[in-house]
């Protein structure tokens, strides 16, 4: 399994990824979910990736050569070149579509099926920044102040806190704060969910990548914050007046 | 969906239950899922139930046909006449196997499949308290100090504060108080679980049922509850220092 999730802010975006991949229990590794590209003060496209991973390898790939090919063919479309953060969900959605393609019969044959989401996010241009999630058929949907965040993978123990607490009025640094406890409820009972996280950071108009780290178990921040959360999580049950029938 | 939770305490066992079904999103209904036998003095035991209500139905229907039963043949097997709890806990595991042999083929044939799981708790005579899990298979598993709760159904919204909060230790009405949040987050994140809830107290050695109560959406310690929680949330997020890359 894996758990990824990203913030859309007033302020930018905040992206974050375990790095647990697993074929069963007894067969676990470690794998980046967050890529990004980067073409300084122009655009900043990330994204994460949840599902096979086969699949969400191959739409990275698959992604990565449609930029080389454009030295061949400067008109052919990619990640460089579309003009707008729609457009760029589309080429993934695409480039989904052409890996099932591929490989959607034989998965689906099987109890693995064809299994695969990822969430888009960047600024590309004067375009305010945006964010999408993009379904294993290709399709796509794109936060809102409604919803401001989405979640792939093993969502369900981290929803709580983000729906009580997201705003699109939060800084950056509140909104990571409020990730990685989302990352925590979801480590806590979730084995195949796994430290280190990645976490990036994206400053609205930055148009770069400044602000991203790889979060490891012994992290002391994280370990401070888990704490906190745990005691502030026991001190507000205590307040609350006891059940009594 | 389902959402139902029992913890074992030290000072006796709480049990409760939603009470929303539902056959696709456009199909809900209300019924309850917590189900109780006692013979005052003697024994309590109390039942909850997830999955096809068609089985869990059927189950409670069986058990107490054979209580029916006992009065023609007073040498059969009945949730009242078993010697210990870990019985009962077979006796409900027949049951299950019972209608599985019935439905099961006709089930699994379908995506609807067999599922259902069921808390089984109460005490009989001396014994202490027990508490049990019992699967679809008919199998089943207890509650120990190091894991004194079970869940079935909807269970991972209102997993992290059980895993955070939970103890032997507490008294009846902070265990009452802790579900009750644990149903908080559910019912906010999951619309097929649905209230009124049923939450029902049982007090170690009273081996009668004296403390029940049905929940409605309106209720006033409810409300408070969830009110001061999400309260508290904010607050303790606010008093943890920001993440800062």
């Amino acid at each position: 399994m894996t758990y990824c999730v990203a913030l859309r802010l007033n302020r930018g975006l905040v992206f974050a990824a375990d790095t647990r991949t697993n074929a069963g229990v007894d067969n676990i590794a470690q794998f980046r979910k967050i890529h990004y590209w980067c073409n300084p003060g122009e655009r900043v496209l990330v994204l994460l990736a949840a599902g096979n991973l086969s699949l969400t390898q191959s739409v990275v790939s698959l992604l990565n050569e449609q930029l080389v090919e454009r030295e061949e063919d400067p008109d052919s479309i990619n990640l460089y070149n579309v003009p707008t953060m729609y457009r760029a969900a589309r080429l993934v959605g695409d480039a989904v579509r052409s890996i099932r393609a591929i490989d959607g019969a034989a998965l689906e044959a099987t109890k693995t099926g064809f299994a695969g989401s990822f969430i888009l996010g960047g600024q590309i241009g004067s375009e305010p920044p945006r964010l999408f999630q993009i379904y294993s058929e290709g399709n796509f949907i794109e936060a809102t102040d409604d919803t401001p965040y989405f979640q792939i993978g093993e969502h369900k123990y981290g929803k709580p806190i983000l729906d009580r607490v997201a705003q699109p009025t939060m800084r950056l640094g509140q909104a990571a704060k409020l990730i990685l406890l989302s990352f925590d409820s979801t480590l806590r009972s979730n084995l195949s969910v796994g430290m280190p996280i990645d976490i990036l950071l994206y400053e609205r108009d930055s148009l770069e990548v400044r602000r991203e780290k790889r979060i490891h178990q012994d992290d002391e921040y994280f370990k401070k914050l888990s704490q906190a959360w745990s005691e502030a999580l026991r001190e507000a049950f205590t307040k609350i007046e006891e059940f009594n029938v």
